[in-house]
């Protein structure tokens, strides 16, 4: 680390909203102005989502850095040789980020929403924020971004929240739910029919709301009992908004 | 509502962040800069962290619209006499905001945070928003703001996120993060120590990590075995990260 602290350059990870350009903040707009090198996770032959938000804001100088996931990763359940894939990736990809650091260059990595938030940001941050100076700037996450186009208070006085994968066996889901008082499920895609079944059980589909892409272009608000499961997308998200409080 | 709908002005609750000025989103300052009435709730004899983070962008013909609580919401256990008078509050701060709606002028209502992430511009937004065009504009929100600062990842791949008020009964929170991936308590100030006793019988205490006033000038990080419980502030929180994943 003493070696690296005169001449390395620093990490940033930026959230920089969940999907409108201009829910991006005043700070990680600053940083990622003043990044000679701009990194982004994406999936091979796209252009990724974070990358789309803010590349208006980008100058002809700045370096591109994709790091490209090795393999699509929403078609696997998690088997052995996909955990060691990732792991492989993510340390290779912590190396090249590091090689720009060792030569003095700041680097700016972008994250939808919020870089602590579920994002693969972390993996950077834990294999490099002991040998480097790192920062990370906070972003509006797409559950907040959610909340708000679809006009739905989440959580009252003291109400607990709880955020949920739809990736969870139905049992732990179905636990979960009946325990929380307000709630949101990520993760969605092909989960989707069986969240909304638990919901049904549960009794907490009048309550739930369903939004695609949030404060996206493409944004899509449908009725849970009309969204088709074989076509909700990953960056889908319900939330179950707490009982309102008449104070 | 049809009455209205020429003529009356736009609800806002715009979302500024969890302290730090620069943390306010481009939207939420373009929409704040336009509004001819900027509200937001403080308490009696404050200046309200809200106004304080968006003071500097206002300009001289802005009308400014402070919403006084009638009591120190946090001296009180809650009683019903306090249900009914923070209720009136509500109805009356709703009624003055209407009246601006009704002239036609718009009214951006700043929140900590985000709006709809335990703040109280939910009670104007339950009061009007079916009355009045309204749009929230989501925020960065504390949680988010001291997991950042903090330099801790917050939930990982699948692990489930509990946010919780420090106000719950013992044996709520205990149970509640036993059964925890990962988790944030809020509005610890007087019910600190209570928190800490539970993270201690749950074996937590070394996970957990302690900040005051996330991102704001006067923030504070401190062991948690360090923490006066008599001091601790109401915009103080506890982290409990995931377990990181090492993929």
């Amino acid at each position: 680390m003493s070696a690296h602290q005169h001449r390395s350059g620093r990490l940033f990870g930026l959230g920089v909203g969940p999907g409108d350009p201009e829910l991006i903040t005043l700070k990680a707009l600053r940083l990622l102005k003043a990044a000679p090198v701009v990194a982004y996770f994406v999936a091979k032959g796209k252009k990724g989502n974070a990358f789309g938000i803010i590349e208006a804001h980008l100058s002809e100088t700045q370096q591109h850095l994709p790091l490209v996931y090795p393999v699509t990763t929403e078609a696997l359940e998690p088997p052995l040789c996909y955990e060691s894939i990732i792991a492989d990736f993510y340390d290779t990809a912590a190396e090249i980020v590091a090689a720009h650091l060792d030569a003095g260059r700041d680097v700016a990595v972008i994250c939808e929403g919020d870089p602590f938030f579920y994002g693969s940001y972390m993996y950077l941050h834990d294999r490099l924020a002991a040998g480097f100076e790192a920062e990370v700037v906070p972003g509006v996450c797409s559950m907040l971004g959610g909340a708000a186009v679809l006009g739905a208070p989440l959580v009252y006085r003291n109400q607990s929240l709880s955020v949920l994968s739809g990736v969870l066996p139905e049992e732990e889901l179905r636990r979960r739910l009946a325990d929380a008082d307000a709630a949101v499920v990520m993760k969605l895609g092909r989960n989707f029919d069986k969240v909304r079944r638990v919901l049904g059980e549960l009794g907490l589909a009048e309550r739930a709301l369903y939004i695609e892409r949030a404060t996206m272009a493409n944004q899509r608000i449908v009725p849970l009992a009309e969204v088709d499961p074989m076509a909700s997308p990953y960056f889908s998200l319900l939330v179950v908004p707490g009982e309102k409080w008449q104070g």
